[in-house]
């Protein structure tokens, strides 16, 4: 009943993904991000040009309201579907979050402070073809540091970057940093003076077709077979300073080797938070609006795509007419994250926990006591629940045992008496005798 | 540059939005409320038909990908919009968060444990006629009770009413209760059988166009004079005991009647929660398809919409084919909530702070001693930032003033020497000299 490549998130799965995103978001407002939501429908004027020809494909459109027809002559339909498109549908769905943010940058410039930096995390729409682990609606997770040029910039995502993956419990990553500028001096270099995002493009194969494939690709380009290879072979090195001479060697000193040399200058004063960070001068990242520091974050353990990438771009607003506006962003990936969570078992007892205790009962006397009861625990801000209907004890707890309770509460004519609560601990099924507030006690901190 | 009707919500607005969704999250959970996600697009076949004609007209269409017209005619272009749509969209945007619950329910109704209880906090879009106040893409916040009949989900929808808009810092508001049974039977009673949802949406129009117009209307519809009189009379009745025996005396003993007997008989208990929630028998809710109790939330002090609305429909399911699945909810209307507390001026600090702390500086050096006192803080859960850029002092303050942060830290030669640092803040201008520790607890003490 639900559209190919989208998805309803149950209970269990929201509440993970919930436990992400609130790490996330924590830490984007520990280190001075501000929210920002923009709205799910943008002109399309505003969408289409911004992601190549086949991202604009890509696009969901919305129908015109009303009588779409209206306006439009028999030939219109004759044109065909990407004439007619633009006859009857006006708006589109949100395709990522920068372009969103670029427009929002552009309209309010006069009163944005800046440096700005917000963080936004909305739903995003493309119409791929669904296959594992892509979908046509999904999560972005990101913040951009607007109107700065100061390498502090890049260093402090890699900070948080640790402090994001450090709260979710995962330590098998590490974070590739590369630099546009170097990759571009490296197409010149091997003589792609003009075809420099082509030769990214082809870099970024690498891992996917092989390095002879990629050599071939570049020399039908018209690459220099030998500088190529030194190309090649730079890569392999290991060692920053070793990687930095050599590179220097090929192309003298340029802006991204002044970057990056910076950047691991700065990031060197933070060595617990910086150890995962290593240069790869065969990163490029596809997206073509990057120009200067670019990342991304790879699993160490798991054959998986990127958790997190992002990078640094001259010009976010150029394509709406406002010049020279910076900025650095990242974005976390929340599907992979939740994935590569899922599969080492590592979601924290809260994560799931989404009750403290249930409330069961015998007859109608027992119930209303229940309902006071329940009240009083929620007061004291304990998730609880009563059963809400008359029911044998069995049924209610075998409800108890599928909404994965950690405790129940039975109440019976003797409890009401002695106001002593029988308090049953699912997993073990042992029981304990506690009067209201060291019940209270024992579920707030159990819930903590 | 932003679609009529579409929002965009700034640091500040977004800030203040995620406040007052944290408080009713936060509630739902106490309650017992798990988080569901649907997806944003349904097929169109789940979507028409449930929301009345008016309401079809007013789902947002989304074209289907890539060549749209490949299975078209120019016959289907020549017979107009409506039928066109059909073959060119499949789906559309969710126009509530009612109908996908229902087929989740429907879909997932061997794996649910019953009583299903979810909240759903998303974005619905309806192209309705932007105006104040109304949007065409709004957030809801929605809560369910799915699979009980008892009264207690009802009395314990109140208690949730009374515990978020406390916690939001709302007094003046009324609660208004209820049944359609009653609104049914008096249907019936002014001789209207077979019209009473007709009944009730004339009623649902007191306010609007007052008695004289819609006791015209109910007469048109075939009403008969003097008993409708009765029933006007009837709506007038202030005191609950007073309203039930005088209703009793028209239509004689209903479920309705028994329901609500109950359902104040309960709520008793709760007393100091209670004491905004009263009877009124002309209120009559626009949906079709609520069958029990009915309740609204009113501002006292300003002339507005309601606060949040809902009650119990017998058959949640039954336009997918599931009979008997009962349920009641609850909607809390964010943006007229906002607009209330920003009206006076009652959204607390910690909704609209954001950063406690911007570290300023004087040369490269300080800025350099800046950021190892930033990461200081951030490890410390507070929420710090660094101006990024070398620059002078009076820019970085402006900057300060601007993002409105209500400390900075400035660190010159003196205080990176002593290792004290002069927190100013930023409202008095008074300045403070302090360890980092001291200094630690203070932003701590001043976060919370």
């Amino acid at each position: 009943m639900l559209p190919k490549g989208t998805r309803d998130f149950s209970p269990d799965v929201s509440a993970k993904r919930a436990y992400i995103i609130g790490v996330i978001k924590r830490n984007f407002k520990k280190y001075g991000f501000s929210p920002l939501e923009t709205s799910s429908m943008e002109n399309l004027s505003v969408l289409t040009g911004k992601y190549g020809e086949e991202g604009d494909q890509l696009i969901y459109r919305v129908l015109n309201s009303g009588d779409f027809l209206h306006k439009t002559v028999e030939e219109d339909y004759r044109l065909g579907s990407k004439h007619l498109a633009t006859k009857i549908s006006e708006k589109g769905l949100r395709y990522d979050l920068t372009v969103p943010l670029a427009r929002y940058v552009v309209t309010h410039r006069h009163e944005i402070p800046f440096p700005f930096k917000r963080f936004q995390i909305q739903t995003v729409w493309r119409g791929d073809n669904p296959q594992k682990g892509r979908y046509r609606e999904f999560c972005q997770c990101d913040a951009d540091i607007i109107g700065s040029k100061s390498i502090w910039n890049e260093v402090e995502l890699m900070l948080l970057i640790h402090d994001v993956f450090q709260d979710l419990g995962l330590a098998d990553y590490v974070v590739k940093i590369n630099h546009r500028g170097i990759l571009f001096a490296l197409a010149q270099y091997v003589g792609l003076e003009g075809s420099e995002v082509a030769f990214c493009a082809e870099i970024d194969k690498l891992e996917k077709i092989g390095e002879e494939k990629v050599m071939e690709n570049v020399l039908n380009r018209g690459g220099q077979s030998q500088r190529l290879r030194k190309v090649m072979e730079l890569f392999t090195a290991s060692e920053l300073a070793d990687s930095i001479a050599r590179l220097t060697a090929l192309v003298g000193q340029t802006r991204g080797i002044e970057d990056i040399t910076a950047f691991f200058e700065t990031l060197k004063a933070f060595e617990t938070k910086a150890s995962r960070v290593t240069l790869d001068l065969s990163l490029a990242r596809g997206l073509s609006y990057y120009t200067g520091i670019i990342f991304e974050v790879k699993p160490t353990s798991t054959p998986m795509g990127s958790l997190c990438g992002g990078g640094r771009y001259d010009d976010l607003t150029l394509v709406f007419g406002l010049k020279d506006i910076s900025g650095v962003g990242i974005s976390f990936g929340l599907d992979r994250i939740y994935h590569l969570i899922e599969e080492g078992g590592a979601f924290p007892y809260k994560a799931t926990h989404r009750l403290d205790v249930l409330i069961v009962h015998f007859n109608a006397e027992n119930k209303k006591h229940g309902q006071t009861l329940v009240m009083a625990l929620r007061d004291r801000e304990i998730k609880a629940d009563l059963y809400p209907n008359e029911a044998k004890i069995q049924k209610q707890l075998h409800y108890a045992h599928k909404i994965n309770v950690p405790y129940t509460l039975i109440i019976g004519d003797e409890e009401m008496q002695s106001n002593l609560y029988s308090l049953k601990e699912m997993m073990t099924g042992k029981q304990q005798k506690l009067g209201l507030e060291a019940l209270i006690k024992k579920l707030q901190h159990s819930s903590s």
